[in-house]
């Protein structure tokens, strides 16, 4: 099994935090009064504790600090509702320049993720120009998280970069089930903003893309309107299949410590992790055909309670050895939970942070929707050999199509007075 | 000045609702705890009466009721968060078909706006096809609405209605600053759902879409994505252009009289108003270059406070005939407000209900993205005569254009036992 690595430093003492707040079962909407902050953070100034203290309390008061020794914000952090994901190319030439641009962003993004607009929203001068775009104001922070991935590309000729590669940050390889667009893949740099207030999260990346728009193009994007799995403490939300997701998902600090966070022998990249990124259209229409008895039989769960075929619970462990009576297994051998679990899987189990997102009616007149499917792993290649998988099999390929993807190394988090990726520069 | 009607049957009492919510100011982001029901419909079971009673309470509770005898829902009820909205060309041949349509919708309307789903999730038959495709379950009503609204096609040949067709209705004229895209123009019908979490308005136009299947086809829609203008009650939210939208916003009840609702002399439609929606596009980057003095000559506000130029605080009223030193208008005369303001229409006024959209990334590689325009108007002309003025001179034309438009005829909710429209058939 690939993946074993130590805590990287400063990750200890959330795992418990994140236990206590079991009681936040109810956020189902994101509505909830009270806050997570320290998450895969340090609590900010400002946060709330815990819900019920006070009515007038909300999620848009909820602060995760950009600072700190562990992991980027973005990563473990309770899913936040709603989700912005944008890769850039770099439009610059030097290594000094990439050095400016990192330490710009997380100057920004710290103000960003503090509440703050990154700068004058109405300048005192009458000709200045407003370095911060404004729409987020009177909004509050909302849980905002930005997390910045680097992809391959920041480490071929032009930066003399490449001994600094991160030892697994390559472009995937071709997999069963691709149906990539060319413009729906790759990009140099990734920003990932997540928040309880979709147009904080806009904003974020508005505002970053444009104070950088002498340095990067942007390449494209995704705006998820729904998170579509949960993190520890929270109920499981639906995809547009209107199946629950990530049931299954890595909850445990021991999983993270061996399935996502890179450990010493990363290096400069200790800490950190890889981001995957694919964009899944869903042929909804077609699947809103199918009749409950294949859906479920596709997934491998019930549709209401999202129980595994063998159970009673959503929280059930699934039995893959369960026979019915004409000796077929009950979770049918090519139902998506049997072909993703880690039972059938060598034990890889990768983090699942996806978003629902639809991009209005296709030229057929179809709903165009799907899942920004956002995967966070200390190798890719898990990704890779569960997707190659899946790909082959999975019942659930008559309805998606992978039309977007890229992947990106996703450094530690910084202390103040530093910024994120510094150590390429060293 | 056109417009003065009588009141509709039923629309009494909610006005002292809504001033009584004054507290509810707190609520930028949709996330306080609380209720605003009753609000253009009727406080329903399970619906919450006000913040700060639980701290468990929040806004995924709140309902509003599709019957009634007044004004359907989605009018004048507060701006909820999110919003999908969609046209549709009926498919259909017959009169008799068209109420099958509208009577199935109304029904299927009241259960969603309830929080139920509109049949069988999963149903206990293997082999039956889930009527509700199941990924707004557990995520409560979230006050959502849904208002539909009659196109002109309805009183086309087609269906022998013409000699019911709304006084009013009719395809808008050909307007200045119109850069309108066939494929996002007109329909026989509209749906437009708000609610406080986007997935529950998705879901409904997604299932009343596919409910209709037989009898519609798609013709466009577009997914808010924040709000962009408040109600009674709500802090005055930002378009994407970073400034406070609808500050001057109808509030008051005389106002919904005179302007919105359509009176006694409007036959089977009083109580009922016209909808007019409009796409428009936002050159956001080339606005986010202007210096703040223009952008907020552009719009005669300031930016961060939102004040009239000739005032200190937002709800200060505009005084369009101060000048300054050099005899100019401090607001100037082609400014947002100094075109759009009542004091220069003789008195006009239109309800606006607009929200922010993105669509991501234009083929330019610039942000895609603007408001979808919702206007509540009792004579169709007077928004054609703002915009005539507005097209004419706003100073706001070379950042926005118009890409979608149409218009329909809202008919009144109808009581239980009834359905939308149902006077067409008598």
């Amino acid at each position: 099994m690939a993946g074993r690595r130590e805590q990287a430093d400063g990750d200890s003492g959330t795992t418990s935090r994140l236990s206590r707040r079991g009681f936040f079962t109810g956020a189902a909407g994101g509505l909830a009064a009270g806050g997570l902050a320290g998450v895969g953070g340090t609590l900010a100034a400002g946060a709330v504790e815990g819900p019920g203290s006070s009515g007038q309390q909300s999620n848009s008061d909820l602060t995760y600090s950009f600072y700190g020794s562990g992991p980027q914000a973005g990563v473990r952090t309770p899913p936040q509702q709603y989700c912005v994901f944008m890769t850039f190319d770099l439009q610059i030439e030097t290594a000094r320049e990439l050095q400016v641009l990192l330490a710009t962003w997380s100057g920004a993004i710290d103000r960003l993720m503090s509440g703050k607009a990154i700068g004058s929203v109405e300048p005192s001068r009458s000709s200045a120009v407003p370095t911060d775009t404004g729409e987020a104001q009177e909004l509050g922070p909302n849980g905002l998280t930005v997390t910045l991935g680097l992809g391959p590309g920041v480490f071929d000729k032009r930066f003399d970069l490449a001994a600094m590669k991160p030892a697994l940050l390559a472009d995937l390889p071709s997999l069963p089930s691709d149906q990539l667009r060319a413009e729906l893949t790759g990009g140099d740099i990734s920003l990932q903003a997540c928040a309880d207030h979709p147009q904080v999260a806009y904003h974020a990346i508005r505002d970053l893309a444009r104070m950088a728009r002498e340095s990067v193009h942007t390449r494209w994007t995704v705006m998820g309107f729904g998170k579509a799995s949960a993190g520890a403490g929270q109920k499981t939300p639906r995809n547009l299949l209107g199946f629950k997701d990530g049931t299954r998902n890595i909850t445990e600090k021991s999983d993270y410590d061996d399935f996502v966070w890179l450990g010493k022998d990363a290096g400069w990249m200790a800490g950190g992790t890889y981001q995957i990124a694919r964009k899944i259209q869903m042929n909804i229409e077609i699947w809103d055909a199918d009749h409950i008895g294949d859906q479920q039989d596709v997934f491998g769960r019930t549709k209401h309670v999202g129980a595994p075929l063998t159970g009673k619970h959503e929280f059930d462990t699934p039995d893959f050895a369960k026979k019915k009576a004409d000796g077929d297994p009950v979770i049918p051998a090519t139902s998506h939970i049997a072909l993703a679990a880690h039972e059938n899987n060598d034990g890889i189990k990768i983090l699942r942070r996806p978003y629902n997102y639809t991009d209005g009616i296709s030229r057929f007149g179809q709903l165009d929707a799907g899942l920004l499917f956002m995967v966070y792993t200390n190798d890719p290649d898990n990704f890779s050999r569960l997707q190659r998988k899946l790909g082959a099999s999975d019942r659930l390929n008559e309805y998606i199509g992978h039309i977007g993807s890229a992947v990106f190394a996703v450094p530690p988090a910084v202390k103040s007075g530093h910024y994120l990726a510094e150590e390429l520069f060293g």
